[in-house]
């Protein structure tokens, strides 16, 4: 599977979809063609803004994205949206997957839509996703977005991808946080209370009013503060105005260098990552060893074993 | 240094002193013996509650501390009380240093006070006090309190430790919160507001109501809200009140089984952590891995490699 890399960077899009496509692939031989390819488009990448969209099924991360995107397309900007679903490791994912759902987006010719790939054996669920995000870039996309949901460890993976997390929510008190995992909201950097159309209009304005209150009371040291917007994706009213919202804070994000250092944090992250997974690899791939730590770990659960001893022990093994 | 196990579990308070100091010394020998006390006294564990107590320097922890034990005393409790202070790694610990502090608990026989320890090698900066909160039980004491400053990652292993999360704050707005982390809020199992007392007594009531709101509102999915209540420790005000929540929520985890089910994840959780360091302590003792880690994570950082094949690189080095 070669990748032409002039086209590539050029912004062809059935080669971008076929470089995907390259590092998805469980093929030795295409992932070590992919790590070559990553490793040749790096000085390309990392012009881009990276938007994280997260947010329980049924808030209308679709709509949103269809409404928001095409928003961005009219500035001009060529995005690109990419997925990461936990849910649905094997089939490739659920979400993004009915392109339907994005008819007016899907037709731009400013826009490319990519569905969730199948979970990657190293790095976690939005590994694959980082490197299509690269590759994107590469092809001169302005604007990443990643779509999620809204579902667990998956989120924190996203929010070390992105420049910019942003949580969509519904018209609600407490009740509708259901499926959000509380910890989530710290994640994010804005959070937006969708659907605020017809009879939820006043509901969600309160509730972005109440939310809004609660991040100014929780916001903690030296943090600023998350703003709190509203918006009906289905109605694209206020759409405007969050686009605008979003990019001042990337662009003073950019000024002040707290991108940078984000993503030199983000990349070193993902390094140890990778080197931690690596080693409890090594460590497994050997039985014994794996079969002990079984052991000790049941032990140790049962308050049986003492976790230090029980840790060298394991370690003695599998370096000896 | 041969500990006398008869008089540690007969609750000998000189033994149990002894003992700790044995697990935390840094000399080869005692940390053998350490361990190997360790594992003989682990059938006599467990039996504790095991609450942590946090908050920002000033909010009053001692003086809490000084109150909720001496409540806790005169209820027919044995209390221990441990520190874990990220801020003085080497001197041994400025939280409960000063006994003077805790005047009438620190004479209440009843009552063990052992300051902070320095810094543990292995585990972080909690592992050392994790072995002390056993060795109390062994010596029989039915409540430990571990004390912590609520500055950063040393919650987090003091999360893994306890039960029961205590946080105390100040009464006032979000300006409070100065050097709270924002995370910390989430580990909470109930937060106190310290200092319901003179001209603070009005302040505080509202502080209390406003945060029980927004906990209310952030409460996620299958969570049962934090309590939110007040409490002068100056005045030794509600402090009955506080214990009788505390106790009636431990009783509700105990009864539930989710205080086990807790306690067994918390044991795989430090064994794994520990798993963990050991591996990584291995790999950065060879003097030329840890060089390519450095430089790889340098050039990661710089979007100069690919942390794939970096964390590859690195790891087929270390094994080779």
């Amino acid at each position: 599977m070669s990748i032409d890399l002039k086209l590539l960077h050029s912004g062809d899009r059935r080669t971008l979809a076929k470089a995907i496509t390259l590092v998805e692939s469980t093929n030795t031989n295409h992932q070590k063609e992919a790590q070559e390819l990553i490793q040749k488009i790096l000085p390309q990448t990392g012009k881009s803004f990276r938007i994280g969209i997260s947010g329980t099924p049924g808030v209308g991360k679709s709509t949103f994205i269809e409404a928001f995107g095409k928003e961005l397309t009219s500035r001009g900007l060529k995005i690109a949206v990419l997925a990461v679903d936990p849910t649905s490791p094997v089939s490739g994912g659920s979400i993004l997957g009915d392109k339907t759902r994005m008819e007016e987006l899907s037709q731009d010719s400013n826009a490319f839509i990519r569905p969730s790939p199948s979970s990657g054996s190293l790095g976690g669920v939005a590994f694959k996703t980082r490197e299509a995000l690269l590759l994107c870039e590469a092809a001169g996309f302005d604007v990443i977005l990643v779509e999620t949901v809204g579902v667990g460890q998956s989120e924190y993976e996203v929010a070390d991808l992105v420049d910019y997390f942003t949580l969509l929510m519904l018209p609600g008190g407490g009740d509708e946080l259901q499926g959000i995992k509380k910890g989530i909201l710290e994640l994010a950097d804005i959070v937006i209370v969708n659907k605020a159309d017809g009879a939820n209009k006043q509901n969600a304005e309160t509730t972005k009013n109440d939310y809004q209150n609660a991040f100014n009371l929780m916001a903690g040291h030296d943090e600023s503060v998350v703003q709190v917007l509203s918006c009906s994706a289905l109605e694209k009213s206020n759409i405007k105005e969050i686009a605008d919202t979003v990019f001042s804070n990337l662009d003073e994000l950019k000024k002040s260098g707290s991108l940078d250092k984000k993503r030199k944090e983000q990349n070193i992250s993902w390094f140890k990552r990778l080197v931690d997974e690596l080693l409890k690899k090594s460590l497994f791939s050997d039985k014994e060893t794996a079969k002990l730590y079984n052991e000790l770990s049941e032990k140790v659960g049962a308050s049986k074993a003492n976790p230090l001893d029980s840790a060298k022990q394991l370690i003695d093994k599998f370096l000896s």
